[in-house]
């Protein structure tokens, strides 16, 4: 059996609290490692105290080469790292292979970014006290940082926020999801064989109690989470003084208007709305669809949906596999439930078996219905007609929630009103909102979240200024 | 009878070449005035040489008061300045008030951009040697610049050259066109009120031979011309060490697709068209219209066209009047004429009574004959259909001249189209060509130019970087 | 007797809670106004939520004009204004009137910045699957903005966060100082005759427990607090969700090293150490002077001390005042006794009358001493010898705080260290730390505060990016 | 006998004007290539030409890749490469070594820079008018490049032309020195095995007057430049309608202060002077050192100078070389006698056998010499005192080159007089003159240069703004 050692502050440790991670798809016994008890988790924290400095004057060029490097190896390791991915987490393998791609170019990107820290000069002559006077203005590591990463992406969104912290010279303790720890373990061995001074990085699996650290404790300039809202906005009231960036889930909408292109709206619409089983925070939920195309969208959609290959997500063609655990398999299929008592009409999918459940379509729903209020965050969509891009929008804003959207059109104007009137973290054009490139701004508003990540978005966070008045 | 001076060196003198003025309407005479002869430039040159480094360090914030103050008086002498304007350009009177507010507009940006001369912060440590190394650029004004501007906009487009030079703390001797020298005289008197060192702003109307030496003096380091492509081009060879930054002409297209609205194509066309007679760089001189609604266009351009009032340009109603001398507009009628024995068909217009010429609409042309192939400069435009958007964006590039060109449509697929693929300056969505906004770059490709105006663009061309290495 | 109302939802009121201003010099009673009790408050924010649509779409222009309107007024006004605020915060009229100058240049700046708000254009194609795909980053207002500004700087402080709220287009509830909220009415009284939508900014003073609401309600967006750290760090645990900015103070450090120009070094300090008592975020507390100079510097610093010219802050030459209140003048006296019980040396000063505190120099001071480790506001320094370079930055770093830092020297290698080390905001050139210039981005690091000031930077963080991919 | 094709149009060819290519140490023959005729030079335009658009549609991801494996491939190549160059060149090797690294660099630094090709986004609503309406500003290749090279840097000054063009979407024509083209033939080879369009790049050693061509024909964009300054400001008076950039030489001046760390800056120093025989266009042949140093200095750079290692450029321990030809250090020795027979007085060096010239130091010359005021490109300097560092910048500025400039201080006051009045495009601190980073701006000012490269800034002149107003 495999066993996986953790990282804290340069090596790899182990604690009396072994760690079974287990393949949702078959609950078959994938390794061992532990989780970080107190003490771990305090060594780390004083490792990277102590680094603090070392890593603040890190030339450019080395954290450019250290990050490089690191994302050639997971261009190496592809195909073994993403099995492992796969096997924690369920996700098919073709999305596991995109997401170690996705990865690579991450650290890619940081790499580049390390080099470019922004950097400010500015007159200071616009009143006749500043005569003479200029601003240069050097943005330096905040200190430490904790990243606490979700579940559904191992590695990807753990390396939004291991790599920003690197290219900006800050030490980062980060807890990847006790359900997925593997893949970040993976990557800390990578890490460990580069010039990082040891204690940079530490990938500890903690308990929530000890987890909850990285959220009180005094000494981490600023927390990075990705998880769920709830969760989130708890963690930013005990915070403390450091900084908070939350990024949390939704309920994304999608726009399909008149002018759309129905074949093409319905071949990105297929993979928004069950790729990894809409555990994706930005999981296409709630399609609002112009009437003159309901029909034959709702159509394709259950067509396409009823062509999915489900199963092993090992296996190269499977589309469509588990969801995380059966806690959440239960709960998507109650939510499925209430929605059809409360009239919602079920298109196709809405049964569950263990931790699978099927792609599933609902019409006639309303915004009070779980399926279309909350983030489902599994494998179900709602799907309503509207009748004006006015109405389509308020439609879509119609949640608390404000992550990206989805606007399917050939029409200036409605893209405009869209962009203007959405509100959310990201208008997507002629595309599902499931769509993110690594190195553009990315977050939401209202209750999905407090912050940008996206490489050069996230190191502003974790960099602070200091002007020199001359 | 008026008599203007003429501005050299910090102070208002004559010499013996009288330049009359006259409306170009009814040949009134309107002032005298007179052409600055080799030693007055002269003097002007040595003048602007001695107060450079006095421009170089002056705060920003003085530099912002002076010409925000400039702002402010065209403000305070709006109606004046515009019935000068008009009548020695006879530009209507509406068009000249517009002109002087955007000049006072000009001059509020370049007080602006004063404060925000652009300077650079970056590391060097992008390689071993660079170690502990940064850059530090800060942008110096270039030098003594030259001016010539055009009659057409015989305020505004030198005030393009004159502002941006105070806000770079260039000094600046400015040639206006022979026709219209009064409304840059009017700024010069302004100018002369304010703290700026006597010498830092020359304006000197000059016969061609004496302002020749702006081209060729190498004590200016820029040369700055908006003119005629055939002039413009021929200075840039005589130029010697100097830059060169050249605004020349061009026949602007104009697309409009089948998804544009109608009504709202036509009101904006007509003033694409026909405003000052078309005496303008980015006059709507070749429609081309999508054939399902090319006859309705035709004749809607035509009901227009024949309603505009011509006639006095100082009476607040007039639309339309004179062109700026006789020459020119026997050229227009000719190039009319050629059209027509060509095979062009007249729609409406096409006489002409001494200066004036009316509003002319000629389809059925080709892009052999003048009025497509050349600058028109005249009340004249061609319409054609077009069947695909491919062929329009190929009709309006089929020219050696690429300054702007108009997109009426509500395609996005359009619109990313042409504006991916039209050879031009700019792309101008919904509206003609004919548009600009101060602080937008403004400029051509092909024939049409080298380089950019528009405050913050005009300036990067007025300064020169300087690097320290530290 | 003069009455101030409270200017709530677009309209001036009153409450049955009156606050009586007086002069912390003389204790004459000034004015009366009211405290905003929760219906008014929950009026203003029911106003300011309503508006918030249409301040959003106020297209720059109009921004800018308002905004240009109202720094035109304060101008005006100058001389009257600066009496209101020296009456209640008996600051010395010199400096009442040079906080009314910044308040005007403040305003202009955020007309120009409305103008200038940041956009973003991207590619996206750095990735196979974003082949012809670009970002378009939008910048859009926050929503309803929460200020609450303290005594010290009645008038700028204030308009640091109603400025940049206007130019951003968010509506703004600000809360002034119970003791000194005239300057801020008189403020509200400009803003009221403007065309700003009616509640988009009320000024209400309240007391703490009504004030608290615009901690805790949810309807805000952002909080921005400038006050004492106590009070800011607890804000920040009790807001919820919203965003927090905390501008708080310090016990600020100046260096002053070898090659110092001495004269110029105690002209400049003399005015950071004393001006406004002392009452002043960014005041020079600690100074650390080589040991060559050290005894020059001190007996310097005596001297000048004893000259400064106290009295009445409504007279032209008065230099120094009372401090805002009694508790505050006893609270410095009682640390100054502290400290000399402790072994450190009076220099001069010393003595308390009513609110009136001698400016106070004391060397042998520790750490320990709360003249030195806590923020005195009050006009009280500790000068200390030091050594060599590292030793300076390290007495200076040695506190929890970290705002801004002063550094007297011409010598390149020790104000490069002194940049990259001191532990600041802002390292100040040659001048005390007491220097702000309203562009700059202004704000401190460890327990001096979250986030920056200064218009641009402000506004950043009452704009929310919004990205269009496309 | 190795024989080299040439390069064009997407294929290695051969023409009938055979060009040997010899070693300027012992004159042995390295290699054989050609010179294209213009039948060639005609293709290979007419095939760049053909390729426009399709290089203009690379998506970033591409050029990126292409730019990194070219980079990647230099760097696997390093030694034999440097070998080439310095056969070629009489470089010595360890100077041969770091030009091919740079040029690994410079093309990483292009690859990055690919994906940020500048966009701006902007608001048009500052009046009226603009209402509603933004500009949204992409850069678009301008066409055709000509890039002219010296034999100085054979391969890195080829890539400051090659790598940004590619970058930019720029097909290119490179000529590189007829005495040393085997270097950039050999990158040739490289770039052919990647995916760029073939033609795309061509490199064509010609005579000059077939390589004139570059100069004159129209259907080059942009005429970048980099050799001799007589040379070049003719070949803008002949370039046509294109844009010119030139990289010229100069005279570079060194000040040295009082301040300054005598070993350290006689380390420096004695490369700046010495290395690649002066042969550097950013050669340090000026310098001024305050006369408290001044003795020492001289006595420091004779001793350092006569331990230089002479001899064949392949050794791994050789220091200087050979000049480029006989010409030229026949040119040389003649500036030196001169110089002596006019005054000067010779420290060291002087004397010169076949194509080697011994490094060089005179005193006591004037601005009139030959070795003063020209530049000299050869093993060199010259040594003069000044007694404060307004009169050193005066002595340094008393040339018509101002490239770059090297200050040792360790006064703030004198680097930032310095930097304010030097007329140079870089000031280098603590430094030799003779430094450049590929990514920063570097070029020259008065008769030294027009435009600048660096990687982003030579990219800038290969791009063309087009604004959408929307």
């Amino acid at each position: 059996m495999l066993n996986y050692k953790i990282y804290s502050a340069g090596g790899f440790v182990e604690s009396a609290a072994v760690l079974e991670v287990r393949n949702p798809f078959d609950h078959s016994l994938i390794a061992t490692t532990c989780l970080a008890d107190e003490v771990i988790l305090n060594k780390a924290i004083i490792a990277a105290q102590a680094v603090r400095q070392e890593m603040a004057v890190l030339p450019s060029y080395k954290r450019f080469e250290i990050l490089r490097y690191i994302s050639d190896q997971l261009k190496v390791n592809r195909q073994r790292l993403a099995e492992v991915l796969a096997a924690e987490s369920a996700k098919p393998l073709r999305y596991a292979l995109a997401e170690i791609d996705r990865s690579a170019q991450t650290f890619l990107i940081a790499a580049e970014e390390a080099k470019r820290v922004p950097k400010e000069y500015m007159s200071l002559d616009w009143t006749p006290n500043g005569t003479g006077k200029e601003g240069i203005v050097k943005y330096f590591p905040i200190g430490l940082v904790a990243g606490i990463a979700p579940f559904n992406f191992p590695m990807n969104l753990a390396v939004h926020k291991i790599a920003p912290a690197i290219a900006s010279g800050c030490p980062i303790i980060l807890k990847p999801a006790s359900s997925t720890p593997l893949s970040t373990l993976e990557l800390a061995k990578i890490i460990d064989t580069t010039e990082l001074p040891k204690g940079a990085v530490s990938v500890l699996p903690m308990d929530r109690k000890t987890g909850n650290q990285l959220v009180t404790d005094e000494r981490f300039a600023l927390l990075s989470f990705t998880g769920s809202p709830v969760v989130g906005w708890e963690m930013k009231k005990q915070a403390g003084r450091k900084k908070v960036v939350l990024e949390l889930g939704g309920n994304a909408g999608v726009i399909v208007a008149a002018s759309a292109d129905l074949e093409k709206t319905l071949q990105k619409s297929i993979m928004g709305a069950f790729s990894y089983s809409g555990q994706i925070c930005i999981h296409a939920q709630r399609f609002f669809v112009h009437e003159s195309l309901f029909k034959a969208f709702v159509e394709g959609m259950k067509a396409a949906a009823e062509k999915l290959r489900s199963g092993n997500p090992l296996l190269a063609d499977t589309e469509i596999s588990s969801m995380i655990d059966e806690e959440n398999a239960k709960r998507v299929e109650s939510w499925i439930h209430e929605a059809v008592e409360q009239g919602a009409r079920l298109i196709c999918g809405g049964k569950r078996q263990a931790t699978f459940v099927e792609p599933t379509i609902l019409v006639n729903t309303k915004d009070s219905m779980k399926v279309y209020a909350e983030e489902v965050f599994g494998p179900v969509i709602t799907i309503e007609p509207y009748n004006s891009i006015e109405e389509a929008v308020k439609l879509a804003n119609n949640t608390r929630f404000g992550l990206q959207c989805g606007v399917f059109t050939n029409l200036v104007s409605e893209l405009d009103y869209c962009f203007m009137h959405l509100e959310v973290g990201g208008v997507i054009h002629n595309d599902v909102p499931t769509i993110r490139f690594d190195q553009m701004p990315y977050g939401g508003i209202k209750d999905s979240g407090l912050g940008r990540e996206g490489v050069r978005y996230a190191m502003h966070d974790m960099l602070e200024p200091r002007i020199l008045v001359k």
